[in-house]
């Protein structure tokens, strides 16, 4: 199973990484998390230069696509090499994003006729874009979803994790990102039931 | 003012970044966050190659000084060349750990007769480094401070904020990592008490 966080030049960090960190807690050998660009980097909004694992082309065959937001999301959404590069089908992929990212997915005509979460700066541009925006962390259409707010991230790919691996597994990897003794115990380790990896 | 968070081989990406986004949501020309290590580039526990702003001794003349957490710890507390670099001192620093890296808050001398968090899987190493160990996300002891499971992340980036630049810009930056609905509105952005850059 693959998952594609997709990302551009101006990406806000947070909401990279905690996904790509999040979704990387799943111990199985068949599951592979992919950062992809149409450059072989991407400098984030902060100027963090970030290497990509593969091309965006690699999106089309994965079983989940989660756009990233940021700045740079204004021009990616002209950018017709970019949106051209994307061949996505809700019937068979989970399709999702971050913030500001929801104006990539209704660029690609996933969003229409459909309700749909982003950033509040980014609420009036998607709302022209004949979407209907409410105000909610995470909104799900069918195999289509989207968030909004940094830590609405978990939300995000806790549904990837859930739709791909079970209720279970989502769980347990969202466990282990919790502040002590705000859903995560020191028990938790004890009883064996997480990796013990250290963190 | 001038944050460091200290970062190595092997850290964990989440604990790193979400520092790193949320401290650069201040604008103030005056404001600098910096992510340093004792190589160049330091490689995260996932694989991320990520380019270090500059050398450890920077730390020393930090206003707030982070150390971040992961696999990695556990060599950086046996590693002398690296804990000789630090000449930190709480009576004119912040200084706090995520995680894991209360181990290292430890090796320094900086938890002696301290209670402190840490990670599950640490508890029992920083025990028996003579630290009094609770279980509880954020715990702060004077000038030194330690937050455990990813998401507290915000209450020690969030205390940095509060402490040198006052509880209304900590309390602007956390907000705009919030999910919206849960802590983040549309209607923060039109009163404009918030900046306007997308995310």
């Amino acid at each position: 199973m693959k998952v594609s966080i997709i990302a551009f030049d101006d990406f806000t960090d947070i909401d990279v990484f905690f996904m790509w960190d999040l979704l990387n807690r799943v111990e199985r050998p068949d599951w592979k998390v992919q950062i992809l660009g149409d450059q072989c980097c991407h400098v984030s909004a902060t100027g963090m230069r970030t290497h990509m694992h593969g091309r965006l082309d690699e999106a089309n065959s994965s079983d989940a696509v989660l756009f990233a937001s940021g700045k740079g999301v204004r021009r990616k959404i002209k950018d017709d090499v970019f949106l051209d590069a994307f061949n996505l089908d809700p019937e068979r992929q989970l399709i999702g994003s971050m913030c500001s990212g929801a104006l990539i997915l209704a660029a690609l005509g996933l969003l229409e006729g459909k309700r749909a979460t982003t950033y509040p700066t980014s609420k009036k541009l998607l709302e022209s874009m004949g979407v209907k925006v409410v105000e909610e962390p995470f909104v799900r259409e069918g195999n289509v979803a989207t968030a909004a707010g940094c830590l609405a991230a978990q939300y995000l790919a806790g549904w990837v994790l859930e739709e791909l691996l079970g209720a279970e597994e989502s769980k347990r990897a969202l466990k282990l990102i919790q502040p002590v003794g705000e859903g995560l115990s020191f028990a938790d380790f004890d009883a064996k039931q997480l990796s013990a990896s250290a963190s």
